[in-house]
């Protein structure tokens, strides 16, 4: 067994949809979905380019002023996988036989498809394919057909095909149709609305010969699409040996190794093979809610690529991290903007977009959550902490300065401290509140950040000394009674979930309950207050108490979750529960423990399973440029080795049970 | 000058639109807009039919689980009124010349127009019509061509004509278009959607003749409209006759006699005009909101109904209050269903309604206004005090018993007492809040009411005690400090709203502010706890200091507001101020101080200057049977004179200065 290699075998639901998801591919700008070669009524094919989306108008049922105005939906552009194929003038067939072998360590897929005509004449064809991280505009694959037990006139052609499948169902307001009607002229491709085009140089494959048995067809093909007009002409060898390359660089300074669960190495390393995949590399692009492997939440980013996604990017591949936090750094104008229209100061990044404009039509569960700025600018003040490029952040200062000016207008110094009012923290299951924890808590950071920033650079230094008052005086509620952390001013006052009477068929609640009842109740979607204990010290008494109160009343229905919960749960030494969460998060997509993985990965979980290793198990933190780890390895798992970059240095660590 | 007459003389803003709505006749089935004889661009003529509607899938951005389904659109039926006419083949004219004369105390519109061609070819068009209230399904119009300067061939056509307008912008979220594609077989039309459907009985006119100078061409036209197919049919002059007696009966019973301003007066006589002609009569209609003027608010029915406009009715009308009430037995069916299908027991009133399923999109500020029960149950309450009417509560006792459940399970008992929460109150600018002052007290005297039903029923004896028990401990918030009333649990803890900073074209602050942004401040669209002090006995010094808080935080960009407070300022003695918030609600759609009057009537309002009259410069009560008054009389008003119904005896009252 290689714990490199991915098959059917290692994943839990082999539904085809899921399948797609799972084997896709992808390289920061294109994804491919694994999807069946002859085409069939339940498969999904998907070629999505990163940022590349059609808009248009939001419809409201009843709209008010200062919502979101347009739609952005990732396209889904061609279907690059299917073959039409007859044998002897039959093209039906049967798909007796599939296996697939995922090479991780090489980033290349192997698929073998065994199809019968009703005649039982049997054709075997053979793909290897890879989305090339040397040359991302390109989609290569390799392609054997055998006669196994037949000898005859055999036509293959295969061309890009146009897609016309919607994944999901009309009901689940978290996936769109993302087909769309492209505007063609020669190989430019337009989307009407947001008139975004990109350019394609297929090739295309159509013959028909007389075939022998046991005789093999053989070709490759170079998909190339890109959103400029150029093209290079790589052959499919040369590629392969790049991305061999390329692969083997990744690894070498990005992987983890974990003794005692092979289950858990391959699901780890399935994780970071998708991170490495789906990240966007351009500045103007970045990681998708679901990566570039399906539908799901219309190719948007959201918070997620800060708060779950960046550490191991700082971490382990500074520079894809970088690029990431460009994207923030050009969208700022659009942030500007946004807090303008709202009636703002400053700037408010958008809670869903690709183009830096507000998308989320639901504003208590999008806009509301204005943390948003502050798990920016933590995220920028992570990556100068660990890789020390201080120029960056002096460079992109504004970014930091402007965010900070929203809250001061948002929030409002009161007799009881610095408030800040109707939002909505990362626990969605709440919304509209006044002074959540977690919000106030990233506040209060991502001042201090820019009081200190704005103080170093002597910039604004009248503002920066209310920054740091503010900060200095941030309201943070607590029950003295209980000795809780109120989640906000009004959470401890809500009527308990009668979680005893609700079947286990209701979850999601969302998808079961309106969100007035919801909202009415003490009960969680996902990690709050305890998300906020994983990144800031508090007394670990304190951490405790929280938890016991919170982690019961937590659905865990986000995939945001129960990796949060994982770690804090090694924070208190709970290493038995701490590797029940993170098993959970670890392998959530290959055993679908969501239920809808067919949808596309959950691209934060993914980040998330690392941060339960890493800021987990191996209790890793870096303060002046000095990294420290704190042993919490569960029984389960007899050592970790990983790699980290810290201030460009690479510094390989072992955590080892019997060193405990 | 004659009090009872209304003309054009007598409004604020004479715009084509204004005129049409003001001057709109109706009869509580059909209502009719005062629209330009000879078609105008900015004309937007209407015939409705009350709660005639088509239905349409509600779009949302977003969706999610319990969300209203289907919108209910007040249909824009024909134009009735419009004539095709030329003079010797030319057939472009302008007008010259309109007057307008509303003859309130008989129930019939008398119009002139001076129409003149390019070469001074001058017609006169007269026409008296009436919305019969003898046979509602009648509009009866009787008209006079005269040649005034001209002899020649006069082509006259009049018939039934499609309506292809729409009233207001887009942007706003208070109107839809209303015009929608009938299906038509024979007299029959259908609308696609909701099925429903009804059939027309239209006399049409089309001549071609010779006309001397002075020569005056008549006719008469009855259009008859009707859910009936079958139709009788009648005469103008008897229609005409049946009306001027009805509108006596009515006057007699029903008007307010105000010594000292002619002009109020003849505004409260539009009101209470307005208010007898839009109430639906058959039990399976009610009130829009709008009444039948205009397409405002889709010709919905809200709480407006029990808590502005039942009063007037219960007191002058009964009959028309019964038939109101009826209609909400009548959908009680579609409440029990909306409550289990949003996870609660007993019954929920649907916000805003036809069919009485929720068709408000937008549930902050609708579903989530569940204070809607508890003033239906209200209205219930007030008819039986003041009707005697004991056999009709008792009947529909379901209805009061229903509603009441639902407050045993959306609130909840905690330490504090009884609790309500994630509810919205009747600020609008105030959403998803915890124990809203007027929603709880509300539900007190809703589940007080229920109760003391039960126990003299003999019907759920163990739930009555539940219910008294939660009346009992029913949670009011209080602030020791400022010694207020505290809206709701969070309101005094905001930040104020920066009025010095607002100029006055940012008013109303929903079409200029984000929700966000105005629910997070310290702002009111409109009475919220001072109407819950209309209602029930408080202390006068708490009154004055909640009315001394609040009223400065309020915007009063509802057209639900000033009247109410106006009412308390009288109930303070502070005769002053509460002539001006009567003046300003009893002629608003007069002067129109909204600016939407074009829309269609704020009915509401005008049910609001019944009570700033009744309830507030009389201080009407009744107890037992028993009426009393407090005279309240500012200076500007002399005397007071006017009828009220009470357990069938009518008894007129003088509320008179020289005696205060």
């Amino acid at each position: 067994m290689n714990d490199f290699i991915l098959t059917l075998e290692d994943i839990g639901n082999r539904s085809v949809q899921n399948i797609e998801t799972l084997f896709a591919q992808a390289n920061g700008a294109l994804g491919v979905r694994a999807s069946l070669p002859i085409k069939a009524k339940e498969s999904t094919p998907g070629i999505f380019l990163n940022a590349f989306y059609e808009s248009h108008d939001i419809v409201y049922g009843e709209n008010a002023y200062g919502y979101a105005k347009q739609h952005q939906t990732m396209v889904n552009l061609f279907d690059l996988r299917s073959i039409e194929l007859s044998i002897d003038d039959v093209s039906e067939f049967l798909l007796v036989d599939q296996s697939v072998a995922l090479d991780m360590k090489k980033g290349i897929l192997k698929e073998t498809y065994l199809y019968q005509t009703k005649e039982g004449k049997t054709i075997e064809y053979r793909l290897e394919s890879f989305t090339s991280h040397f040359d991302r505009t390109v989609y290569a694959q390799k392609i054997d057909l055998k006669a196994l037990n037949f000898s005859g006139e055999v036509e293959v052609s295969k061309k890009a095909q146009k897609i016309s499948t919607k994944q999901g169902e009309d009901f689940d307001p978290r996936i769109k149709d993302a087909s769309v009607e492209l505007i063609q002229t020669g190989n430019k491709y337009t989307a009407p609305n947001s008139g975004l085009s990109f350019y394609t140089h297929f090739d295309s494959y159509d013959k028909k010969q007389y075939v022998e048995e046991g005789q093999t067809l053989s070709f490759t093909q170079l998909y190339q699409i890109s959103r400029e007009a150029e093209f290079t002409s790589p052959s499919y060898e040369e590629l392969e040996a790049k991305q061999i390359a390329i692969f083997a660089d990744f690894w070498a300074i990005s992987d983890i190794e974990i003794d005692g669960d092979r289950h858990l190495q391959k699901g780890i390393r399935f994780n970071l093979y998708h991170l490495f995949n789906s990240a966007g590399r351009d500045g103007h692009s970045n990681f998708c809610a679901k990566g570039l492997t399906g539908e799901g939440y219309e190719g948007h980013y959201f918070w997620d690529t800060e708060m779950y996604l960046l550490p191991f990017f700082i971490y382990t591949q500074p520079e894809i991290a970088k690029s990431l936090l460009s994207y923030r750094v050009n969208i700022l104008p659009k942030a500007q903007a946004r807090a303008k229209e709202l009636g703002f100061k400053g700037a408010l990044f958008a809670w869903r977009t690709i183009n830096g404009e507000e998308t989320s039509a639901y504003y208590p569960a999008g806009t509301a959550q204005v943390h948003i700025n502050a798990d920016i600018a933590f995220a920028f003040e992570l990556y100068e902490k660990v890789t020390g490029d201080t120029a960056f952040i002096d460079e992109n200062c504004e970014l930091i300065f402007e965010t900070a000016r929203f809250w001061l207008d948002y929030g409002f110094m009161s007799k009881r401290g610095f408030e800040i009012h109707e939002v909505t923290g990362p626990d969605e299951y709440t919304a509209l509140v006044n002074n959540n924890y977690y919000t106030n808590k990233m506040a209060q950071n991502h001042l201090y950040y820019a009081a200190r920033l704005a103080k170093k650079l002597k910039k604004y230094e009248k503002e920066a000394v209310e920054w740091f008052d503010s900060a200095e005086k941030m309201y943070i509620g607590f029950d003295q009674a209980l000795q809780i952390t109120q989640q906000d001013d009004s959470f401890l006052m809500k009527e308990p979930w009668d979680f005893e009477h609700t079947p286990k068929d209701r979850y999601p609640l969302l998808l079961h309950f309106h969100p007035m009842k919801i909202y009415k109740h003490q009960v969680l979607k996902q990690a709050d207050t305890i998300l906020a204990h994983m990144l800031f010290d508090t007394p670990i008494e304190q951490i405790a108490r929280d938890f016991d109160f919170y982690e019961p009343l937590t659905t865990h229905d986000s995939s945001l979750s129960k990796a949060i919960y994982g770690v804090v749960a090694s924070k208190l030494g709970r290493s038995e529960l701490a590797y029940r969460f993170f098993k959970e998060a670890a392998i959530m997509d290959l055993e679908d423990f969501q239920g809808n993985a067919s949808h596309g990965i959950h691209a934060a979980n993914m980040g998330g399973s690392w941060l339960g290793l890493i800021y987990g198990f191996a209790g890793l933190s870096v303060e002046n440029g000095e990294v420290t780890t704190k042993n919490h390895l569960p029984k389960e798992i007899k050592s970790l080795k990983f790699t980290v970059t810290i201030r460009g240095v690479k510094q390989q660590l072992v955590i080892d049970s019997y060193k405990k």
